[in-house]
């Protein structure tokens, strides 16, 4: 199974990583990193930067792609390269899938015409306008659409994907492989938790 | 505040990219990926590559240093460029932290001789090796040292020393921001909680 995830300058990196290293471990899995040149490719932050290995032209006909989002996904809305190879990867495609803004992509490339879909919380009102059907859950599969809600959700959408894929032994192999039994700190990772005055904070930080 | 984060060939990604993505968020906080020589270090899997861009020579007083685990810490478990360094970073930094099994690393720089400390399920009796006492818990505070269980573990630890670099509502700030409201499709990242046979496959991913 070929995983090919697409770069474009200021990803948000856990959005490409944390689904990465699910899929990169599961049995059969390989994974191409890929942009519209081959090469070094900078994260949001500014301070990490991933080297793609392929262009698009490179890589056609992935069996899964996963497009991860970050604050650059504004800037590459109209950029046919990405786009285009998305619309056409798509044809070939399993599973199309994203985190975060990812799923605007997805959006601007044509594919969730009447979709339902998810992204990052603070952007759920947005996918309205690429014709989806928005939806406050952390994974939404929408036949061979998979969509992520915010960054670190692409761990649980790949951990998802891996069982259709596979078998759901398969994926939790992994999860143990990945001891991720998460235990977080805080109970405020969605609006829904978040105690008051903390969206206006989190605001701050990604915008 | 300062963030270092060690990379040397075959380290997990999510374990240096998660720690990574939330202490990258704080306000605040910088972090720079340093390896003996700037330039590109590829991980486990062989398919990612992120990019050192400083020298350990070059940053040699760290607030925090994040140490990733992965198959390759076993090769630089005698590397003095990388134990020398984290050996004298210590001596400043006001956290020396590590990921999975990055915690090996700091028992090797001498620095958990009688100290609590934790790693992957499946390396935690190596820990006694380097004089620390194994703890199987998902994130472990020894003073000024904080250890993590394996891979994923890496986003509670770093959550975890935000609220204490910071304070409680900036941490919160960021698990909402990376939308941390985890909600993994199994219930097995543990060996505590994983289904029978289960470590037996996850080790044979996992070496």
């Amino acid at each position: 199974m070929h995983v090919v995830i697409p770069l474009y300058p200021r990803f948000t990196a856990l959005d490409a990583v944390g689904p990465y290293t699910v899929l990169a471990f599961a049995p059969g899995f390989t994974v191409t990193f890929a942009a519209e040149r081959p090469g070094p490719v900078t994260d949001d932050r500014g301070s990490l930067t991933l080297t793609a290995t392929a262009s698009y032209a490179d890589v056609p006909a992935p069996d899964v792609v996963v497009v991860p989002g970050g604050p650059g996904t504004l800037d590459v809305l109209e950029d046919e390269a990405l786009l285009g190879w998305i619309r056409q990867a798509h044809e070939h495609t399993r599973w199309t899938t994203s985190v975060c803004s990812g799923s605007l992509l997805l959006g601007a490339a044509g594919l969730l015409e009447g979709a339902r879909a998810t992204t990052h919380w603070a952007l759920l009102d947005f996918l309205g306008n690429v014709g989806a059907e928005p939806v406050a859950e952390r994974v939404v599969e929408h036949g061979r659409i998979v969509t992520a809600a915010g960054v670190s959700a692409g761990i649980d959408m790949a951990l998802t994907l891996l069982a259709r894929a596979s078998d759901a032994t398969t994926a939790q192999s992994v999860q143990l492989a990945i001891e991720y039994d998460p235990q977080p700190p805080f109970t405020c990772g969605s609006p829904r938790t978040a105690p008051e005055g903390l969206v206006e904070r989190a605001l701050a930080i990604i915008t």
